[in-house]
């Protein structure tokens, strides 16, 4: 017997706490993030980078590639309509862009919405290939009373009820910052199918709701945009239908490469005794850099090492070095971006499990 | 305050019922299955094939690649010790293989056992390219009083207290097999770090279990081998402390792409009245072609088309035109190989949650 229609009666989701929902494991297997000890990457392989797919990965052929158009109308002087190949042809960067997933962490938030159940791995680095957003924007000519742009991906579905194109708006003033991207290649290669074949966005220092996959239109906007995933979701809010505080750039946060072996189940890591290396990342949105990175042992904080800052907008590498001796440990890790903003030790509520930058903590046994 | 030591005091983990412990949602962030949608390409992009991490990814450098040795000792004519260089020079071959997670469908048991929650993602399909294990194996000359070949690779970690690197045994005959292979390569570029980069083994037909990554040594060996991954895991069993049988090829199964699109949370699918094509992949291990595949909606069974096969080791496309009319409909698909063996409706029951080939069931609403 079929369940009720989700799609004529949505769910009504509400906070919950203890165990997990299969709904809530069945995005666990299909959305995935880096598995931590491949921290150690300064550029997450392939694969190993985080993915959050709110629908189905498109299946774009090579054939489907040859005849894509992005289309820029609304308020602009000229309608244009680009193939990739236009695309590639004008002036194209490559940049260096850690990217999280607004919602990492939801898992250990008490309560937590029932959505996908990140707990730290929804981040990762690559290169990404493209060219300036801007580029594309001054073929069309914005006009001056245009307030947001909407970038619409080809990926479609239903959340609560909202059926919708995933999209997502940017004020002209940002969409025309010199490194909001329209990419197609990442980490040298063209773009996987599940990272945003044949053509996305990279909004680096945003969370990564902004860098929008699929991408085949773009409004310019007399009025803010409406969409379900600019209004409806991805804000900060601690209660149901409260309007909140739009997301936008990524909170300083770390990570640490969980030192010694795993035991499979519990994932306690079992050290040997002696001098350890710890490594670590670090970052901040919108391009601020990071000021320092404690780690606490046993209650007790150091100070990292910074390894050499590999541009405005990636990932930190760090290292402590640490005299193991026998017995067990509770380990934390804490950044300080350069604006002042520290980790909190516990993440501030957040009803839809957003932005949780409470610090990341371990259990070491040394033997 | 530190929890108990899982290393010098195991959990008894037993088989419970139930939502998902936070144990097993970890695992599942970090493993990560195929998106279902995915089972549209031939073979598995980059990235969406699915991984099942036993401890931590080596972090295995250029250098370390440069170095890296495979030997291979204990009943043998001459122990040999090779580097990548010695093994790519061997003959090489480029085989399509599609590999499953012995443990696909855990999560889908009642009751199951807390592990990796697996629902139905964890297979994939690659071109692997490297040379058959029997050429290193005739450079060693292996003993005729060789029961198994131990292969291990460099990971580490602990599972229910027992210590180890991930190790599997094949017998003499088997590891000689022509498609048991050395691979360095995969979907044409060099394995990436968590696909066993630089060298495994793969073992086409088989659960991916036996085709062990990151592939460091080999050992002939006068008895057969006791490591805690061949004899105290990877058994069928309905209780504990069973011997139970050694789980060696993949049973019949299939999957479907889900038609339509997504509810975000519940995974339903909405599809548009008219005509629609379902399509598919199907499988059985030991180079056992596919019969035919059969499609039931709202109760009734119709023959799906084969594709051409694509290989022996390959799993094979299907697909079925479906003239869709408004309502809501439950869909299942069922795999029948040219051994006559046939997916069950459900599947018998396993402690461990290993060969889970009951049906892909999904939920269909259409307007």
């Amino acid at each position: 017997m079929p369940s009720r229609n989700p799609f004529t009666e949505p769910e009504q989701r509400e906070p919950i706490e203890g165990d997990f929902f299969a709904q809530e494991v069945n995005l666990a297997n299909r959305n995935h993030g880096i598995a931590l000890e491949m921290l150690r990457h300064d550029v997450t392989p392939i694969g190993m980078h985080y993915l959050l797919i709110h629908f189905d990965v498109p299946y774009v052929t090579e054939a489907d590639a040859a005849s894509w158009r992005l289309e820029v109308g609304g308020l602009v002087e000229r309608p244009v309509s680009l193939s990739l190949e236009d695309i590639k042809a004008l002036p194209s960067k490559t940049l260096r862009v850690t990217l999280e997933c607004a919602g990492n962490g939801r898992g250990r938030f008490k309560p937590r919405m029932p959505s996908m159940p990140w707990l730290l791995g929804a981040v990762g680095t690559a290169e990404w290939t493209g060219t300036p957003l801007r580029n594309v924007l001054d073929l069309a000519g914005i006009k001056p009373d245009a307030v947001e742009l909407s970038c619409h991906g080809i990926d479609r579905g239903f959340d609560r009820g909202n059926e919708h194109e995933y999209g997502r708006s940017l004020r002209p003033e940002m969409a025309r910052h010199e490194d909001v991207m329209l990419v197609w290649a990442m980490n040298g290669q063209p773009l996987l199918p599940q990272h945003g074949y044949p053509l996305r966005m990279i909004v680096p220092g945003w969370y990564g709701m902004a860098s929008v996959k699929w991408l085949n239109r773009i409004e310019a906007l007399a009025s803010p945009y409406q969409g379900y995933q600019q209004v409806g979701t991805y804000h900060f809010r601690t209660q149901a239908n409260e309007r909140g505080t739009p997301i936008t750039t990524m909170r300083v946060k770390s990570l640490m490469v969980p030192p010694g072996v795993p035991d499979w189940y519990s994932g306690a890591r079992l050290v040997e005794a002696g001098p350890v290396t710890i490594h670590g990342r670090a970052w901040s949105g919108a391009a601020t850099p990071i000021d320092h990175v404690e780690i606490c042992i046993d209650g007790v904080w150091h100070r990292a090492a910074l390894e050499a800052p590999a541009g405005p907008y990636a990932w930190r590498g760090w290292r402590f070095d640490w005299e193991a001796t026998p017995g067990s440990y509770a380990m934390a890790c804490r950044a300080t971006d350069a604006a002042g903003n520290t980790q909190p030790l516990e993440a501030a509520y957040d009803r839809g499990g957003f932005g949780n930058n409470g610090l990341h903590r371990i259990e070491v046994f040394v033997r």
